[in-house]
């Protein structure tokens, strides 16, 4: 098997000991580019790092005969066997395979919507609880910025995040999560988060726009339906520290209100 | 705080949902390329993801004056504040300030030593019987390649690794590791790998060249003196599926021995 060569770095070739002989030995994140949505893949955790989606009303608008039932979990063959994360990590693990970008978001055609099936799409989430229910209502609650409160274009990054713990016996702080498959490949998020940038016209705005920007995080682990959203309500710069991504630049950051300042945070069961 | 801009990638801005608007959220894997050594930072286990170094007889030498008592451990500010391995988050967290590329392969300028001790090259290390003993041991058995075995270049991957143990009560696999700092930081790595490519002239090898290749992954633990080296020589492979990382191109592997093949593999303690 020959290995994909790594993604190549303008300044490496010049400099004094990384060479030509010697590439760039990675993280590769490799970048995935679907026609519903974008993805990064995470090599050492075999989930996504998040995936991006640009919800509009013509984007969740049902293509004709686009049938959930045809589509088949698939393993993504665009990554390299040795990281690749593989059906059979799944079987008997105990966690759905849960989709960043939701299947209900894609079903314009059934390529788009098989494409959410993808491995590369995919982390460990509980199921009862979570993935079926509190956090399937949430994006439902997206799709709703776009449906039901007039927002244009809504951008989603979903993606896995793990948090430390504090250990009460001994002060520190330890973050600990399982890895499914035999042997071990896949890692179990022990979170998830959505940062939502919603945008509509608004005159009285710089460039006639409105942004709003919302980061939630959530644990991957049954939720009440009862508990509010905003329980979840993280400032985004806490959500870069602990994912080490960053999403959006500076100035939609500077330009944005805060989500749950323009829309009802209110997630419908 | 304006953040950097991610890295550019060729494919990004043609494709149908990632725009400039919205850039690569990363993980942005900073490339840093230093006199005596190449890194590459990981940005939400804040310790790099590897360091590379390219060992000769001539990169040994110790210059003029040159002197360890007068470098200082530093922050690297080529890391965007938000990213950064902080002084503070070493302070009293019980673990060394470990070198990936060790100072004593840096001495032929204050300037090259003095790059070694930047957190960015750094990654929290049990001291006692490991960094301070059987660490040391091992990268004192690095140079030797090159100053009683003769090889003429010495490349040597080193960096943290987390690896899964399987809980005896409920058989599944778990990853498990401290955070230090206050607020929690950097991540301590369970183990630490280095990957060895040592090369010197061999008419009857292909380019005139022998490459012995040895990967060798140690727990972050106190080891005894006389455990054997070989002890954690692993397969390049695997040690690439753990870290996610690809190490040195296809052909160069193929044309490799292994390193304990052509090289006592025996520390001197
Ligand atoms: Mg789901
Ligand atoms: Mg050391």
């Amino acid at each position: 098997l020959r290995l994909k060569p790594p993604v190549p770095l303008p300044a490496w070739k010049s400099q004094p000991i990384v060479t030509q002989k010697i590439p760039n030995a990675g993280p590769i994140a490799d970048l995935l580019q679907r026609k519903a949505y974008s993805s990064s893949f995470n090599r050492q955790l075999r989930h996504p790092s998040w995936v991006l989606e640009h919800i509009t009303k013509e984007t969740l608008i049902r293509g004709e005969g686009v049938d959930r039932s045809k589509s088949r979990f698939q393993e993504d063959k665009d990554i390299p066997e040795k990281f690749r994360a593989k059906l059979l990590d799944y079987v008997r693990s105990g966690y759905d395979r849960g989709h960043m970008a939701p299947a209900a978001d894609a079903k314009t055609t059934q390529e788009t919507l098989n494409e959410t099936f993808l491995l590369t799409n995919i982390a460990p989430q509980v199921g009862n609880g979570f993935n079926r229910d509190y956090w399937a209502h949430f994006e439902e609650f997206c799709r709703r910025l776009v449906t039901n409160e007039e927002f244009k274009d809504v951008y989603v990054f979903t993606g896995p995040a793990y948090l430390p713990k504090k250990d009460e016996t001994d002060q520190k702080f330890y973050v600990k999560y399982e890895i499914i498959g035999n042997p071990p490949n896949i890692a179990v998020p022990t979170h998830f988060f959505k940062v939502i940038l919603a945008t509509k016209d608004d005159p009285s705005k710089p460039e006639g726009e409105l942004h709003a920007l919302g980061a939630f995080l959530l644990p991957n682990d049954r939720i009440s339906n009862t508990t509010p959203l905003q329980t979840f309500d993280v400032p985004l710069d806490a959500l870069e520290r602990v994912t080490g991504l960053t999403f959006f630049d500076q100035a939609i950051k500077d330009s944005s209100i805060h989500l749950c300042k323009v829309s009802k945070c209110i997630l419908v069961a």
